[in-house]
């Protein structure tokens, strides 16, 4: 058999890498797309320098990261493009459906919920909440935004394991620990909020830092024009 | 004088720094918040090891980082929070003010023009556009929206250095060629296109992928639950 699963992978269905880098891990999103592009396309096998040039990597790196988690491919061969894009969506697991809900109903949470596949990265998206009587009741995506004042009864009922937080800053401190209390998991967090300055519970945080992101435009775009 | 500036920021106002790496560079809107913070706050100096626990990296890391871009700090003083704050702003260019505009005034777009502070990253918000009849003429945070029919008129007179691509993926290679002819630098990406892929021109493109983003609250959130 040209392709072998990591003996880890055989006896552990959700396995933890405790020596992967953050670095490593943060590049398999870009090759679950990469390949789930290709799946679509037809194409049923890639060689890694192939595949290097699809993403904008090198071979080396892109054979490099991926036996971290046990490599999946085969000289001479490659990579079958089925076998590999679900062996990454296991290690994402991204083949789960977590109930997630989303904090805050203006223009930024009805984005996600109008916008945002969360079945393709491991969840399902069951609320939408906010404070704001005149947002209370609309039809977002396919959700009825509902008053956070029921917040409890329903994380009670659905268990939702993230919450995304598109409210304003002043409010999360507090919800942050209400949504901890209520045992939500994982935070993907809009707001410029610290969360791990105020907060040491043991919740998992994803920050997008949209600031971060236009500063790194700045810096880049600067320096680029400076080369001319 | 305790504070040296390195001499190439004395002779050169936008400098490029070749030698770094993005990973450097991409730390560096966090110093820059949490400097901003300080100073609001009134603190005036700060010791690596200090900043180290206010932003959860190591001191070590955070001299390593600065020393790329000439230090800044003074044994036994630290830092001084609002030289840093200015040094590292002007490495980020974000004391200038180039025009921005915003393609789509969908949520996302509309997300953007209310709620993103576009002066504090170096740029100032000048248009958003969009194609929906609907859309065209309501006004949002202090933009009216436009018809994306004028967009070649407005950036003749407006000159917009970036661009915030808000749009349905399928419009997004029709647009980026159409920008890039405009003169438009850079692209804020928010679409799922990989512009790269299909455009070889001269523009520096920053992505925010939101899936990328999702997909990795899953692995560290699974990874986390399977700890237990």
């Amino acid at each position: 058999m040209w392709f072998r699963l990591h003996p880890y992978l055989e006896v552990n269905p959700m396995p933890s890498y405790p020596g992967v880098s953050q670095h490593v891990t943060r590049r398999l999103p870009r090759y679950y797309h990469h390949l789930t592009e290709l799946e679509k396309s037809g194409v049923e096998r890639i060689s890694s320098r192939e595949f290097a040039e699809m993403i904008g990597f090198t071979a080396s790196q892109i054979r490099q990261d991926l036996n971290c988690f046990g490599g999946f491919g085969q000289q001479g061969y490659g990579y079958s493009v089925a076998i590999l894009r679900t062996e990454i969506g296991r290690i994402l697991c991204v083949d789960k459906s977590h109930p997630a809900i989303i904090i805050g109903a203006g223009h930024l949470g009805s984005a996600l919920a109008s916008n945002m596949n969360f079945n393709y990265c491991g969840f399902r998206l069951v609320g939408i909440f906010d404070a704001d009587p005149k947002l209370i009741g609309q039809e977002i995506g396919n959700c009825i935004v509902r008053d956070i004042a029921q917040l409890k009864n329903f994380c009670t009922q659905y268990n939702p394991q993230i919450a995304a937080i598109c409210t304003p800053s002043r409010a999360v401190p507090e919800l942050v620990s209400t949504l901890a209390d209520l045992r939500v998991r994982g935070l993907w967090n809009f707001s410029q909020c610290d969360i791990r300055s105020f907060f040491s519970g043991d919740i998992v945080v994803e920050n997008v830092q949209l600031s971060d992101s236009l500063m790194n435009l700045s810096f880049n775009l600067n320096n680029k024009l400076e080369e001319k």
